[in-house]
């Protein structure tokens, strides 16, 4: 296979590639109109010239025309421009033209995935995403079992609805069938590990299949959190963790203070020590631990907790207390930059191998010093899960709304289905595993996204020549974002980013020198913010008199503890100022053209010009 | 205004409006392309002629061209032609131009309706959508709350996320602030009607902001369902109901079993005597009743609860008992078909204005005899209830994803809000409607199925004029194919439909005279359907071999009692076969061309045709 020009995946900054973009739609466009043409052609047209020469007719077109003109002329004042290299902030950037072709077509076609009769082109693409995404995070395609979701946040409630309902099956197990788990006290049965759980169901399974569904009878989904006759558990978590985190509690019964915030260390990761303590004493208490979650890409920082030591842990724990626990990761964010460390025959690569590699093909060079060890061996670590999120409307650079989640063990299934009577007919449904609908949390889905996040991983592979390219660069072109940051003298003002990005997004603020107050430089940086991007109190600004976009954060102190009061040192505040939250600004380099040099200079080089005119100009 | 002509919304079952598709099509895309090049257009190309001249740039773009072209073959050959008024099977038609159109273009802008900083545009159609839908329901614009979701399912679940978590708040007034409940004692405050709950927390915010923070961190949502210290409640339901309320009790953590199925009448609704029964003996017994969920536009049947009925037995109840509960209307289905009531200035029309209307309008001919006075009464009962489910995606005419739900009572965001902390500022989120992601259950989503919404609601209005003529004449198709079905002679075969269908969902079964064997006409039956759908065993036979296509169901004569039995009656079995399921075809009339007399033989004429061949040669 020919190398892949990542010049020619985007429409580009310029439209540049505008031209190819529209001759593929109009010719996919037409294959489907002649599609509707060529079912029963004997059939007579149903709309007559006669029809069209109607006033009525024409007023009506006239009107969609009038109503679709309003919407695009709102589209172009009021969008964001993440085309562009200068957008820096969200996690938004150009789309791979494959994904949004096959998206806009596909939406002609109007496949409903939630049922193999409403979309049997595209459940066949949702199973082989499902398998590409499975080989990107490390499991067995074959033992697995992963689909799209709407969005990250709908797929880490998945990911703890299966957590939440596994954790208390083996007490259903010892009401409907003692003798499968004969010689286990309770506490044993609810600290079981999930492959244990899921041995246990296989065995119910061969004893028949009614016993299975009276074990679902018997168990949470049927009888309900209030019926729980054990400590209800706890789910760990690291205070970065997304705030979707606490609806995912909230909405799954759990309640909020079911879940345990663990600190981070200085690199925005999940502090490992304290989890270790943390869960020791929770094995000590008896309270059972539903779920650990670790965070690879960090919202906000883009930070990878080191889930090779929560893997570590677990069995550690296992051996040690007989106690364990399901792992679930949120890689809604990262999960992608997996790709990176993938050769072309999808194996994890060395990681001196790895490091030849990514500088020898322009992708990271060796003076960057990514990936560090840690960041290795946490990427690496992702196949042992229990399951993980990952979003290709994120670094998958497709379309919204395309989140996924993928289990190491399909067995899961059998935990969560549902079969509808008109959609499903039970003895295909167990069989089947085309009747997505039955094992999923959500019901109707389009068809149309699924096949965009197809079509770009048949263009672009999930390891180094494919989304591992773009994605290594963008992390490069972060590094050099932010040695830039760290060393721009701007008048009397330090500028500091908030640490080494694990992955491609930057914090950082500025302080005026000397100054230690916390609520000063804070109402800085907020001018820096509003200045320098669209929110609703700039209505008047239009999109375009922006030189640059970023977008901003607040850490709470008291959440982040250390890790932000070391950064607030570095900009030379007082440690003890009472101010509670840390205004930052963050920037997510996704775009693939910041260090692209055909210019002067290149997209980094105006970025960082721009932010000290800003600095410069917005008084202090 | 001009009156709208049909014709010319859909692109139409032989794509006779392609042309002005593509023109169409055409033109938003070249504005979006020169949009992308009016963004700065001081800078550079970033993809230049040299670039484009190399060999794998053109290498990348035909790897793109080769995977969109089997993208387009597979859609090809294994998309159901929902186009055709031939399909007759689930609630796919046509679609409206304008949301086709919509929906393709935004995809190019890539909005993210999660926060306003990421959709200026399309949040601002979603707040305007959430008014459209709520007038269409009957509430209030200015005092509901109402936005789109990825579907019907989690529309669903967010309802009776409110709906639970609102129940246990008074619990939790009680612990904080007890002078606001001064009077009331346990079994009343488990039994509060939701407007005076939502009464509480506006009388507790107040009493300031950290009053209601502290609140809600003593309520559910905090705390977690095995802290309930009342009886848990149920959620009560009619049998005929989606079987994702199964999924939604699982998820909530309430148990299935907290699920109370009413049994339905005759006519497929929820039989209201049983429900007064039930709920009666649930306020004798003090046990709380969480929800009642009616059913608008049943998936199998489309049969439509009597809503008003329910809104006035809620009455009685808290007037005779004080007892309330909160009702949620699943009306994914049959909501959109409420515009049909509604005149130009948005009004319920009377009765006899209504039929009258509907008669001289050419949209329901009065010898049909819809809509009877019952279905009358429960469209307008609507506008009482707490929330509803509608979605877009199905009688809305618009592609997948879209679902909505509408709460009648703006103040239940208080209950669900939360924020991320770089996503809002908190100052905002409180008196900003904008930031949708912290109101609702999803979180990113895409702006562009929003934007589809919105075109179609812009060109197509939600009343008589707009929805109500497309979905009125979809009725009237429905009942005189129910006509048809029900005279049909086929040799020796008699022909019923399971009942005259409420809106425009027919399920009808074909047995054998002197038949008395219900397996017997399963078997059959299924054949017919075999014959005559597209499923995963009939891979060898292409899609354009089909004269039609139709969907089928199952009902349990356990669940479905009295009512299947009078059906399988009336097909002359005998009622004391012990078979359990009842097999029958169904097809949703959503076509707008079913009827249209073009042809010596409309579309249904032929459908019939269609049905009777493949009787015949089908053996029994």
């Amino acid at each position: 296979m020919a190398k892949l020009n990542f010049e020619a995946l985007f429409i580009g900054p310029m439209a540049e590639n505008g031209d190819f973009f529209k001759q593929m739609l109009n010719f996919l466009v037409d294959e489907h109109l002649f599609w509707r043409r060529n079912f029963h052609p004997e059939d007579n047209v149903s709309i007559t010239l006669k029809d069209k020469s109607l006033p009525d007719f024409i007023s009506t077109m006239q009107r969609t025309e009038e109503v679709l003109q309003t919407l695009s002329s709102r589209l172009r004042t009021r969008s964001m421009p993440w085309h562009s290299p200068r957008y820096l902030g969200h996690m938004n950037s150009d789309l791979l033209i494959p994904a949004l072709l096959a998206y806009m077509v596909t939406i002609m076609y109007n496949p409903n995935n939630v049922a193999f009769e409403g979309s049997p082109a595209t459940t066949e693409l949702e199973l082989e995403v499902g398998r590409d995404l499975a080989t990107l995070i490390g499991f067995d395609p074959d033992k697995s079992w992963g689909h799209v979701t709407s969005g990250g946040t709908v797929a880490n409630y998945e990911g703890l609805w299966v957590a939440r309902n596994l954790k208390y099956i083996p007490m259903a197990v010892k009401k409907v069938c003692p003798s499968l788990v004969r010689g286990y006290n309770d506490r044993e049965l609810i600290n079981l590990s999930p492959s244990n759980i899921l041995k246990l169901i296989s065995e119910a399974k061969e004893m028949g299949k009614d016993v299975v569904d009276n074990i679902r009878m018997h168990s949470l989904r049927s009888k309900g959190l209030h019926k729980i006759e054990t400590n209800l558990g706890k789910v760990l978590i690291p205070s970065t963790m997304h705030y979707s985190w606490a609806k995912a509690m909230d909405i799954l019964g759990l309640g909020i203070d079911a879940l345990e915030l663990i600190p981070v260390d200085e690199k925005f990761r999940m502090d490992i020590g304290y989890l270790k303590k943390k869960i020791y004493e929770l094995a000590e208490n008896g309270i059972p631990i539903i779920a650990v979650i670790g965070v690879v890409g960090t919202t906000e920082e883009g930070s990878v907790d080191e889930i090779d030591k929560i893997v570590e842990l677990r069995t550690q724990l296992e051996r040690e207390r007989g106690v364990s626990f399901y792992i679930h990761i949120d890689a809604a964010y990262g999960g992608y930059a997996r790709s990176v460390f993938l050769n072309e025959n999808m194996e994890f690569m060395d990681l001196d191998e790895l490091r030849e590699r990514l500088d020898k093909d322009g992708i990271v060079s060796k003076d960057i010093g990514w990936p560090e060890e840690d960041i290795y061996n946490s990427f690496k670590a992702l196949s042992y899960v229990d399951s993980v999120t990952i979003d290709p409307h994120k670094m998958g650079y497709v379309p919204y709304q395309a989140g996924a989640i993928v289990f190491r063990d399909k067995r899961v299934r059998d935990i969560i289905s549902y079969f509808a009577p008109y959609v499903f007919e039970e003895e295909k449904w167990k069989d089947n595993p085309q009747l997505l609908g039955s094992f999923i949390m959500e019901g109707s889905k389009a068809g149309a996204s699924v096949a965009a996040v197809w079509a770009a991983h048949k263009v672009v592979p999930l390891n180094v020549e494919g989304y591992g390219r773009i994605i290594g660069e963008s992390i490069e072109g972060a590094r050099m974002l932010w040695s830039k940051i760290e060393e721009m003298e701007v008048e009397d003002f330090v500028a500091k980013c908030l640490c080494k990005p694990d992955l491609n997004i930057l914090c950082y603020a500025f302080n005026k020198r000397y100054n230690k107050n916390l609520d000063k430089m804070n109402f800085f940086n907020e001018k820096i913010k509003k200045f320098m991007s669209y929110d609703t109190s700039e209505f008047n600004r239009p999109i375009h008199s922006y030189d640059h976009i970023v977008s901003s954060t607040k850490l709470s102190r008291e959440n982040y503890g250390k890790a932000v009061d070391e950064f607030l040192k570095k900009l030379g505040l007082d440690l003890s100022d009472e101010g509670k939250e840390v205004f930052i600004l963050r920037s997510c380099v996704m775009t693939p053209y910041l260090t692209k040099d055909y210019t002067e200079e290149d997209y980094s080089g105006t970025f960082i010009k721009s932010l000290k005119k800003t600095i410069k100009e917005l008084k202090w």
